[in-house]
């Protein structure tokens, strides 16, 4: 696992191999034997813990419980649900066989054609199915509702064109499927886990998000209606980072699941489902970090603090330490996560070099001179500004800069996104400013196919209709029809 | 999820039918639609979950990181280590096909014959074989020696027989895959993590357990050595409970992974790799529970403590919950994970009986004639005994009651251990004392031959070579021949 420091591209030479490098060189990820699969090497898997950790309790708070449903499912469910096959479930790794044997030729093995199955099984693209064939055998009554259950899992979808994290044939995620007596509780519940996932981006990823409402065309095969919150990247282009969808009884009437409601009369169960993904150390690493490397927030950093000490022997190191290690102790118990790198065998000008590359939010450098002074260099990574504090104190000072560096590189990304963000009135003005990047408002007719037309002139899409924001009519850029409200729309991931 | 109360089958009748009902009717998992696949449920999931957090914790304080690799593994890569594909790998889920279409006649989805994958993939059994693969880029020098892993994940075996949590198709699991300078240094690792999974066993889920060595019959496949923790179930019959392989270079040689030592000389890795599954779940089932349902080991249930009001208005539950809130708050400020069960809509008896089938360590009743006295009903699910305590103080003693049960069913589970562990000297005692369960304790040759005779004459296998315990040399109940220390035998899941 050598660091490789130098040569990282620069955003501005080529932003996509800025990021291609920047995973790999951070240790985060790398492709695998298996065509477009993954590894996510230790660091990597450090973040991706501490998202599922904090997203697991919130999901928690509002109820939800975590289960488990098969890997494997039967090639005729995804069939049951007409929209769900139609828009979705086609490219996928299919399982044919439960058998190999050894070569006739004594070469290696082989697929045993004894051994083939009757029905085919998909690797799962997502649960739906499988879920709502499951659920039948749950819900009987009102009583047995909201179920409000949540897996985190592997899925796969054969994904031609990869790039780690972004879009990968494998990827991690949770799924969450609730199951309601009415339509009413669940819309509310779709809504909820949509505004979970932006304050989670908010206030742990520090990524400013976009809540909005998918147009039919981009909406979740299956769903009535689909809820994303969208990121803009630091190259302009929008990231969808979590969905919630509302699904109506699409589910329940494929799969026959009924419940006797409070008028003792059987009704068909009202669904939604929700997710996020691995793809969200994409949008992560996309929003922060720069050509130095990873700029990581603070509220999700596996080491949030990393102190160097800067000694020309054995005893000056020894000295160094003894101040060091009470501060150690006290940030530990404050729950702030911090390394003491004493190692020997990398120097302080390569230990500097490699955290910043790894986004550690603050470094403390500290050497005899120091130790004689009271003093101690505080480093942060996200201006990568260098002062020099008084030791007293310093537990209580990184505390605080930690809080700080969470919300300047919030209000940094946010800056960035209103700065890119415009009004157009003309079509001819649209296909000029998508050339730039960032985000458009602009008045569309609702109509599939002018959304059609858009995309296939200038690679935009509508990434959603805002929740927030001018609500004005006006006249679609296009085709001059009425529009109820401005949408946004942008080149994407 | 309509709870059945009702004809839990005697453990004394038949224990295996007693099991297969306590997995459904304590909503723990049931079968899925794919043939020897589970549904983990709710309830079943907030164990494993519990147990996964005190693992992942013990294996990070050892220096363990986790990771992430694919769920696909190559067809090729299963051949390259000849004992691991030999013993280990025919029977598996194959991937052959990438993609889905259209039937022709228009009902359902097809494979797409020209979707063929030029080589198949097959779902990891285990992960060393795409481990290993990966490894060689990760490790260069002795630098980078120990590489200390471990990934959370889902495996797949297609086994012919399955049992919910015992034998699964599909089942969930940790894996370790450590990779060392020398050969001492694995052999200390395999070692640790026997002995991290044993403290667990015993601590955790308060079951005994024997460590030992397995015999070359029932190592690994690909391993020089396997270390086991053998359980006994309260049938008498053994289960392997978790296992630690010292690798030796096998695996480095086949995947060619080299480090360069001190001594600036090219060396083959030195591996271990260790695992513990859902398997962990049946054992702690069949280790403690009774025929009125499971009994749960107070550190790992999801559920500590139930309070059930008993009221015949809402002016005397209004009255009852005044008393009760801030016992809820206590506990809670002390980590115990509490439930106010005040739902009207279930009759208290009926709440008794579905929270002792669900195996809730401690139940605290509470009525109008209670708050006037000022006491409240206890109930330990592991004696079933009752006792009325003063309210005051009632936090105190429920902490402490909480650990006594646990030493409690720790205790129980020894003695039943050591009441049907019995020391034979000839091979007519063994037959006629193993037809009636339990561990036997005899002199064996240490052939293969041997063990393979007396598994097919009397379905007992040699569960392990203790580590403990008595090491005075004999001879073979069977040959005669001289034995080196008496192993331990017995029928086993």
């Amino acid at each position: 696992m050598a660091i490789e420091l130098k040569g990282l591209t620069k955003r501005s030479e080529n932003y996509s191999q800025w990021y291609n490098e920047l995973v790999v060189k951070a240790d985060l990820a790398e492709s695998s034997a298996v065509r477009g699969c993954m590894v996510i090497k230790p660091y990597g898997y450090a973040i991706w813990e501490k998202m599922q950790q904090q997203l697991d309790k919130m999901f928690k708070e509002t109820g939800v419980q975590n289960a488990y449903f098969p890997l494997l499912i039967p090639k005729s469910y995804l069939c049951r649900e007409a929209e769900h096959v139609e828009g979705f479930a086609k490219e996928c790794a299919v399982v044919t066989h439960y058998r190999l044997k050894n070569a006739p030729d004594g070469n290696g093995v082989i697929v045993d054609p004894d051994a083939r199955l009757e029905e085919e099984l998909i690797v799962r693209p997502t649960s739906e199915t499988i879920i709502w064939g499951t659920y039948k055998n749950w819900i009987h009554s009102y009583r047995d509702l909201p179920l409000l259950v949540n897996q985190w899992a592997n899925v796969m979808r054969w994904e031609m064109r990869t790039r780690l994290f972004l879009r990968t044939a494998e990827f991690l995620w949770q799924e969450g499927h609730c199951a309601h007596a009415t339509a009413e509780e669940s819309e509310q519940r779709t809504v909820l886990m949509i505004n979970t996932y932006a304050d989670f981006a908010e206030k742990y990823m520090a990524m400013p998000v976009i809540k909005g409402v998918k147009s039919a065309n981009e909406r979740f095969a299956g769903a009535i209606n689909t809820y994303t919150i969208e990121a803009m990247m630091q190259d302009g282009k929008a990231l969808q980072a979590g969905t919630s969808h509302n699904l109506g009884q699409n589910f329940a009437k494929a799969f026959d699941v009924t419940f006797v409601n409070k008028e003792n009369k059987p009704e068909y169960v009202w669904a939604n489902s929700w997710g996020v993904s691995t793809r969200l150390m994409g949008a992560l690493i996309m929003t922060h970090s720069d050509d130095n490397g990873l700029v990581l927030p603070p509220h999700l950093a596996p080491i949030q603090v990393v102190i160097v000490p800067i000694y020309k022997n054995a005893e000056q190191l020894a000295k160094i330490s003894e101040t060091v290690n009470p501060i150690v102790e006290e940030l530990t118990r404050l729950g702030i996560s911090v390394k003491y790198d004493d190692s020997e065998n990398k120097r302080p000008g390569f230990k500097f070099a490699d955290y910043e590359l790894k986004g550690v939010p603050v470094r403390l450098a500290i050497g005899a001179r120091d130790i004689e002074n009271g003093t101690v260099e505080v480093m942060r990574r996200d201006t990568l500004e260098k002062q020099v504090e008084p030791l007293q104190g310093i537990v209580p000072f990184v505390a605080s800069l930690l809080e700080e560096i969470q919300e300047n590189i919030y209000q940094k990304a946010l800056k960035q996104r209103e700065s890119m963000t415009r009004t157009v009135e003309t079509y001819d003005e649209f296909k000029e400013e998508i050339e730039k990047g960032g985000f458009i408002l602009a008045h569309w007719d609702g109509t599939p196919e002018t959304e059609d037309k858009i995309k296939e002139e200038t690679k935009a899409t509508i990434r959603c209709i805002p929740l927030d924001g001018d609500t004005t009519p006006g006249k679609c850029m296009v085709t001059g029809r009425p529009s109820a409200r401005r949408v946004l729309f942008a080149r994407n991931y």
